[in-house]
């Protein structure tokens, strides 16, 4: 079966949050990015729950890259995760929504000397550091505030996840982080510890995204215990703080599996407490960034149905009104996905079609080759799980305004991101002087004429 | 030699459009899309040059998607070429520039009755009706409302050109337009003759981009009189308007030629003159849509250089601070581009390094294997000809805020698109009551936090 969380089927069509989709769409207009904020706090809690009985002490981090936007910073917040935030736009917008700086932990390959100083600021939890540039940066801050920086060093480990396997070599060459097989992360240990007023908590990694295979992270685990050693015997630091980043992985079409976060959270544990106990460390503190595989399944796109196209022979395209702009995932890495006919919900698939999108570029397709009941103009089409890098990562090409964002919970619907208007594209758009010079007439009959148009086209 | 346009090097320095380039740098901040006005409508002249001599009766109908603001609307007109855009945003923009809508081809696979109706009702020259859906739209709508309804089909060739080749067969399975080979575009013919407020002018074809070689666009021209001969004979309908799409070359890196449009204006009108005559036809109106060819050299995206990170023995990652979400295009379409160092351009290369982007996330590279002077963070890094779907795919990826626009001509710079702000990130995000309950102190904390950084971090 296709669905997600909360979702049901009532009556042909189908209900996300105790919502019928089809009124949605219809109230609030398509394409429409929906999201059930129960499945979306269930899935915060299987982390927060598993690492709790696993674990003594840990943090769960939300890697806000995957969806950020003031309700989701307030929603993380309540179930008591961490923030990861990887730019002063991401730190902005928890700051925002006044979530503690306290908890946040700010990431990048190329932070800013302004990011850097934004994040030190305003006291976030930990800066993770990926490049001696950054540690010099950050000395001299410091130096000159007196503030202190509390830092983990971001290490290659050379392990890389695919999702059914992995390689222990190949992520050395990498833009990310100080690599430990070449001494690097070694030399800026060194260096970290020699400064005065930036603090070395400990070590992150990253090995990959959407790995369903868990053994990469224990080798992660184990790379990273073997530098403990390498760090304490050398330097005589103890780390006290191991991240082992995100990537887990979340079913988009059949044949993926959801890993349970309560199973990720015994495995990884069992792994850190055997490295521990075999090396003689202290348990450390444990992170894990967990984003699309907490926002990522409760997300759902709602579009109508448009053109359909049936090429005699070959192929049957069902063309909608969203694409490559608000999900870029299929065009970029070739991403497939399941979707629902929300208003045909319970009718067997009759026909094979093809979903374009409606940018003006061949790749803008959805999904190739899905099993629907017969459609028409008007239809709704649930593609399902979008929460994850689709609005985050959404465009204006074509000059289409990005969809809104409703929360659903328990039969309600809220707005938390407004749709975009035409108005809203051409917000930051200017015309030189130079260009304007005896333009007034027409100027004017256009400010009349858009003025006009906005208000009965506003999409 | 890489520079294009108006480029030269003056002390060192990099100038676009007379103006210093790292000066640019230092007072619209980076990254800064910057566009050489002067190669810009160049390109537009030469288009129009070029046919002017060669054909007798042409349309020049710039290609918006790969570039569209109110002020390059401004010069499109100037120009005196026309508009093609491919939604009700882009038709927005060029009502809102004050854009003559009997200049503008309305375009795009899946229009929504919305916009159908948007561009019916500004009268836009012609609407490119690319299914039977549209049409029915189209009939619907002109039979309420009076109006008339200008017409081109979009066919689908069968001809489909890369870079150096071209097939005959393979774009039948597409999501644009009516396949010739199927008899759809026939039948599709047949209908549009017989509604009564819509006026068939002729037919459409587009068969690629980036496409360096002509042959493909003679082997268009061919089957598209093929198809007239085949309307003419059938229908008694002889065709007065040929609009052949775009998809002209551009130079990004060596070895990629720029097609000259004068060239390419001669070699298409000798093409079309010896099928007309060859068939006994009456010249159509003859329309191109370059797009990329117009806008594309003349950007130039101007980047600060952050972290140097070597890795001994494999390789040097420079950091900017744009990638992905400002040029799309190269995790898109694995595109190849070129630099110079703007405050080192006339020093020797002495190195070879990869440009890494400051977005979080492993295919974030902009350059592979670059050569370039010895790098240091605050080098200003000016990646050349990303004037064409960069601006116009950016999205704000790790909540970044989009770069400003500058448009340079004779030392003197304009602000075309001003740069988003932090504050603009979070300027559609709401936080329903629900989420809000008892947080009235925090959210004032907020308030306060969030106006000071802004003032101080604005970007």
């Amino acid at each position: 079966m296709k669905l997600r969380g909360t979702m049901t089927v009532k009556e042909n069509h189908l209900f996300i949050g105790g919502c019928d989709a089809v009124e949605l769409a219809r109230r609030f207009g398509t394409p429409l990015y929906v999201l059930d904020e129960a499945h979306l706090r269930s899935q915060a809690r299987a982390y927060i729950e598993g690492f709790s009985r696993a674990y003594p002490d840990f943090k769960v981090v939300y890697a806000g890259k995957a969806l950020l936007t003031a309700a989701i910073c307030r929603i993380i917040e309540e179930e008591g995760l961490y923030l990861d935030v990887v730019s002063g736009g991401e730190l902005y917008t928890a700051l925002f929504a006044g979530f503690p700086a306290d908890r946040i932990v700010f990431h990048g390959n190329n932070k800013s000397p302004e990011e850097l100083q934004m994040a030190l600021e305003h006291g976030v939890h930990r800066i993770v550091v990926d490049n001696l540039y950054e540690l010099e940066l950050l000395d001299a801050f410091t130096r000159r505030s007196g503030a202190r920086a509390s830092i983990l060093l971001r290490v290659t480990p050379g392990v890389e996840a695919h999702t059914h396997s992995y390689i222990q070599t190949g992520q050395i060459d990498s833009k990310f982080g100080f690599g430990l097989a070449g001494g690097q992360a070694y030399e800026a240990t060194r260096r970290a510890l020699a400064l005065e007023r930036v603090e070395l908590a400990g070590f992150h990694c990253h090995i990959g995204s959407q790995i369903f295979d868990l053994r990469p992270f224990e080798a992660a685990v184990q790379v990273m215990f073997g530098f403990f050693d390498e760090v304490r015997r050398g330097l005589g630091f103890v780390p006290r703080e191991l991240d082992l980043g995100g990537g887990l992985g979340i079913r988009y079409v059949e044949g993926d599996v959801s890993v349970d976060p309560k199973f990720f959270a015994e495995q990884l544990a069992a792994a850190v407490r055997r490295e521990a106990e075999r090396l003689g460390f202290p348990l450390p503190t444990l992170m894990v960034e967990p984003g699309r595989s907490i926002v990522g399944e409760a997300g759902t796109t709602l579009y109508t149905v448009g053109s359909v196209k049936e090429i005699p022979g070959l192929r049957t395209y069902v063309a909608v009104d969203g694409g490559m702009a608000d999900n870029p995932r299929v065009a970029l890495y070739q991403a497939s996905y399941e979707a629902v006919v929300a208003n045909k919900a319970a009718e067997p698939p009759s026909q094979v079609v093809s979903v374009a999108g409606k940018y003006c570029e061949s790749g803008d397709m959805l999904i190739w080759d899905l099993k629907v009941p017969p459609l028409e103009p008007g239809d709704i089409l649930a593609v399902l799980a979008t929460g994850a890098y689709n609005y985050s990562m959404a465009s204006n090409y074509n000059r289409i305004p990005r969809p809104a964002m409703v929360l659903v919970a328990d039969g309600a619907a809220d707005v938390i991101v407004e749709r975009e208007t035409y108005a809203d594209l051409v917000r930051l758009d200017r015309i030189p002087a130079r260009l304007r010079d005896a333009r007034d007439e027409a100027a004017a009959a256009r400010d009349r004429a858009v003025a006009s148009s906005d208000r009965e086209r506003r999409p």
